[in-house]
């Protein structure tokens, strides 16, 4: 019985590489004639593989000493196995840590290699009109949804079949979970520190020092500002939610075989279904007649979720589990309140509502005034989704409670919430990735010069990836608080799993009192925690961007030619991409440190308690600042557009410099540091479940 | 035995009022010849005294409703009494609430009316030297100092005296709290709108659209700033410590009687001591030979930390309680945290460290990079305090646990840990108010035209106030963060006395489990209240500053020869300064209402449990957004200073604007929505103790 599922899994999963095989092929025929354009798009190419490579070869290192720790300790200390034979569950655990990484790195690279074939279609599609540009956006970004979707759900569900059989246990999934986290810590942060450096060294030097247009070619930073929309936005951005995905899938596994096994076939079931609603979404997707990017990306989501609900309650009527319709209204609460968060914040975002013009006026002020009124919007944009996450755990927890009344039962509700928030994610990956695809075709079709018409089409199309992106990103962050809080449930479960095989019967937690001194130690530094790391994060942007002007100040002051825009004098790129990708893994490192690290401390002070609530206070002040930063970061921009489009005075005024101010705030806001709180909770939660063994048996209070 | 501690502390409180009485006679009697500064003196009192008469207006209305809410539903129901003539501990509660603010009032009236005569003084003995204007400032800030602290522990010694012999219980105190909390809101947050309106809207018309120096009689917003300075910094932050000292003192009493009402007396005695230690501390103060300010503060503070450490040591020799050793350990733990928390803070604000210079050096691209910058050392910043409070918190349980191995006992600790921290705000207060006097004296011998050398005197006591100010609040914050958990431990012994008297045995608590969704969903709310609250209050700075703005433009436009500065042409100052009051009182309001209202939906929705949890993630987030925001503000403050210190090109330079840009934003940072927080987060844990009986009795879920 339980194989049908599994093998239901695994044809959706191939169905959706199929259809990622099919567009790529069909983006790929598509016409590029532009010699220019396609000089370009090849550097960009280049530009993002080096980078890729340069992660995956520092990301290389670190799996290693990974491996070799998993190995080691987990799922028990090698000394405490009778003999050595059987100490392959150690070994499958550092197999399957591996194997996260690279299943979420041959995403990326899949994902990132079609995008920079997609930019350049596009952009020379634009000038056959916006539908045929669209469809090379919207199909190049779909090849990222679907591989990400397709190799997680595939890598997860073969994994689990041959483990659960051999285990009985779902423990070794967090090792391939934590797989997918390093991978996207390195993705997201390593990736979101790149792309600001580039674009915020080329807009101060080209844009603020010599008055150049965006993306001129003479500018050096400019191909790695355009490799930078690739390497955050796409591969970032797809790693982030391929963690987020396999994370809330595991949680809600490890949860089931703790409460009942018979639930196992719900999640797999469910998830497939998710991912078939995708692959039905995207090929589905038409511009209408009205030519509006925008209402054709959205109404695809909804389609999507519109099957999602359909086969799932059809599914759910042949399902033979007791319980099954609190489990299905657990799944259908946290795609609602996904969807109702994701439009709530675009409201803080929307150039058309009251945020915007608000911090717009306020901007006529000076640049001041456009932080303090953007800093206060973006605090309480925090509220709906805050308060969504809050109705859905407790609305789904309730529900699955009444299964058989234990918190393991309301737990797994959470982290069903979470499975049906992000079961549309194939969808919502697809929308994200097409932004930085138009994005860049925007600059190609400004570099290849091929005229303002079709430079007006793609800013369209670009202007529709900026809203929906909004959406998407405020998306992102519920799905992975639900994602976390299901995670803190799998905490507690893997210390009591670990408790019972110790013969530590004491040491069995039923919960976590605030109450406790030790808990309340552990969720007062878990709470600075995301705070810290951000800090971090932006103080290596900034650091990095200062090296990057001293290289373009070198460039301009010793490449003779060059700021004249003298014919066949070019500015040397790959020095400004090497800076960027070079600085973004180094300043990676002190935030990646200083989570883990930070967690063992904890552990070893508080022991598991302290760590239960040193995964609370990460949660709650993570998600705050996840929100805060992503949306402030939106608003900014966007009133920014909105001054352009020739409001308060419009472009060159004062109050557009203001809010140019305001731009460069929250581009590390909402592209490096904002998002990159997600992954680093994820990290810490795995990392505190695999180590919970350790931590029941050393430490010094509680 | 008991009485002989209370007779103590009103010994060592009427001692308070003695010195204080001593040195406001010893101030008034310093010499005031120049007329002009003795004129601009008058008009800072006639505008501090026109606030404090509005917003005493205001909070009379509000007072009388909370007064009729308190006697309608508390300590409980009228309709539960049995007959009309029981009802007199309704009464009584509303009466203590009353006394809460009339006391906490009253301190801010005396303190203001001494601070508004100091300045004068302070400025005119400037003209003698630094250390006789030293004298004049510190003993004006002193008096304000013992006003506070000596009227809170009256008020608290009196009516627990009353209270306890005839109820029993403390419970009716945390009115008299509440009352100090609702004092404190208007106080702290309408101050703070007040003081950053008037601030920020005399720079923006003065120093960046005209170019007048600060302090120039001609701007018409130029008495509303130092009306702003005296509303804001000296009674609003008096009122602020108020309110945390009867806070910790009634949490520790509320405790120490469900623990072992034989801890009473340790409670008063700790406190007096600590007012005496201050008393100490500031008869003692003198500047060396070296006439370093910042030295003569910091030693008065070091000097009360001894005598307080000294005095609690040889009482409790003579203490006849068993555990008295523990509870020492924790005051002492507690004080120690605080002045390591306020050095540690010190570091991220001083112009000799790094993160100042970092960030001055960062302004030299532009004010994005001082905004990113400062923002990425305010999150780190708020590190060393959350840390210090966490092992506080930790470490006064742990030794307090140990007295009778109950949550109470470790909860008393933590209320003792906040005792002892709180022990020198006395001093505290003092070196605080004496900032803001100094500040109006450099302010009025410019205005005065005593030259050059008096107002390199009155700069150099003005950065002393700077500097210490920056250790003063983080110590207030710290000790706001203690003095909260401790309320959490009261909240729970609330909720149970009410479940043993209502009978309902299985609604007794013995914490909050993370695990309980109903939990988790109050702590999601909780946690998202401070950032919504600032948010608020900012937002209301910005559009009362814009009021502001626009009457100075208006009087510039409309008042000849004022532009000019012809002589005897005087702009209408008292239009500014009605601007201020009117305005902070209204924008004040929103924010108070979102704090309570949610409060009361969150208990409604998911009862006790859910508060508890609301309680936490307020906390939490709360302590993080307060030393975040006054860390930032205070750490560009003095980044601008080192700039027009001559660094990084020095005033004038884009460097000296982009600091400009920061300081802008870090004044409603650090002296509006900041400190606020903390009265936010008294205000609803008053608000969640007090009515934890009617959440007993109705609410949704859990």
């Amino acid at each position: 019985m339980l194989e049908l599922f599994y093998v239901l899994a695994i044809i959706v999963a191939i169905g959706a590489f199929a259809l990622a095989f099919f567009l790529a092929k069909s983006v790929k025929k598509m016409e590029s004639s532009n010699k220019k354009i396609t000089s370009v798009g090849k550097m960009i190419k280049e530009g993002a593989n080096a980078f890729l490579k340069c992660e995956f070869k520092a990301l290389s290192k670190f799996v290693l000493v990974f491996m070799v720790v998993l190995f080691v300790f987990l799922p028990k200390p090698l000394w405490k196995y009778d003999s050595f034979v059987d100490i392959w569950p150690n070994l499958l655990m550092s197999i399957a840590y591996l194997l996260g990484t690279c299943c979420s790195g041959l995403a990326g690279k899949i994902g990132i290699s079609i995008a920079t074939t997609a930019n350049v279609k596009t952009a020379e599609a634009a000038k056959k009109g916006i539908k045929p540009a669209f469809l090379a956006g919207f199909r190049g970004g779909a090849v990222m949804g679907m591989a990400v979707v397709g190799s997680s759900l595939l890598g997860v569900t073969l994994l689990f079949w041959l483990v659960y059989e051999l285990t009985g246990s779902a423990t070794i999934l967090l090792g391939f979970s934590f797989g997918a986290s390093s991978m996207a810590l390195f993705a997201k942060a390593g990736g979101g520190i790149f792309t600001k450096t580039a674009d915020i060294s080329a807009d101060l030097v080209g844009k603020v020092e010599l008055g150049i247009p965006e993306d001129d070619p003479r500018n050096p930073a400019v191909i790695a500002d355009n490799v930078g929309d690739n390497v955050g936005d796409v591969a970032g951005m797809g790693a982030d939610l391929f963690d987020s995905n396999v994370a809330s899938i595991v949680a809600a596994l490890v949860l089931a075989i703790s409460l009942n096994p018979g639930y196992i076939p719900v999640v797999f079931c469910y998830s497939a279904l998710g991912l078939l609603a995708s692959i039905i979404g995207i090929l589905m997707a038409r511009m209408g007649k009205s030519g509006n990017p925008t209402r054709a990306l959205n109404n695809s989501t909804y389609v999507t979720t519109g099957i999602f609900l359909v086969t799932t309650l059809i599914a759910t009527i042949f399902l033979d589990v007791s319980g099954k319709w609190y489990i299905w209204g657990a799944s259908v609460l946290g795609l609602s309140v996904g969807v109702i968060i994701g439009i709530a914040t675009d409201f803080f975002t929307d150039d058309r509502r009251k945020p915007v013009h608000n911090v717009a006026k306020a901007s006529e002020s000076g640049p001041a005034f456009t932080i303090l009124s953007g800093t206060a919007y973006g605090f309480i944009s925090a509220l709906p989704a805050m308060l969504g996450i809050a109705v859905a755990a407790l609305g789904s927890y309730l529900l699955c409670y009444q299964i058989d009344g234990t918190t393991t039962s309301g737990m797994f509700g959470i982290s069903m919430a979470a499975v049906g928030m992000l079961s549309i994610v194939g969808m919502i990956i697809s929308n994200d990735a097409y932004g930085p695809i138009v994005d860049n075709a925007r600059g190609l079709a400004e570099m290849g010069g091929l005229g303002d018409d079709v430079i007006e089409i793609t800013d369209s199309l670009d202007s529709a990836g900026n809203t929906v992106k909004a959406v998407t990103k405020g998306f992102a962050i519920a799905a992975a608080g639900l994602t976390v809080i299901a995670l803190l449930g799998t905490f507690m479960s893997e210390v009591n799993s670990a408790a019972i095989e110790m013969g530590k019967l004491d040491a069995i937690i039923t919960g976590f009192d605030i109450m406790d001194p030790v808990v309340f130690f552990g969720i007062l530094i878990g709470g600075v925690l995301p705070a810290v790391f951000s800090a971090l994060l932006i103080l290596g942007v900034n650091r990095n961007a200062q090296r990057m002007v001293d290289e373009i100040h070198r460039q301009f002051k010793e490449i003779p030619g060059l700021k004249e825009g003298k014919e066949g004098v070019n500015p040397e790129y790959e020095k400004c991409i090497d800076i960027a990708t070079k600085g973004a893994l180094k300043e990676l490192l002190p935030a990646g440190i200083t989570a883990i690290g930070l967690t063992l401390v904890v552990g070893f002070v508080g022991g598991v308690k302290a760590i239960g609530g040193f995964l609370l206070g990460n949660i709650v002040v993570g998600l705050f600042l996840a929100l805060f930063m992503s949306n402030a970061g939106g608003l900014w921009d966007n009133t920014k557009k909105y001054i352009e489009a020739g409001h308060h005075g419009g472009k060159g005024s004062d109050t557009h410099k203001a809010t140019v101010v305001g731009d460069t705030v929250g581009d590390p806001f909402k592209d490096t540091a904002g998002p990159s709180i997600n992954t680093q909770i994820t990290v810490v939660s795995l990392v505190s479940s695999l180590t919970a063994v350790i931590f029941l048996s050393f430490h010094l209070f509680g």
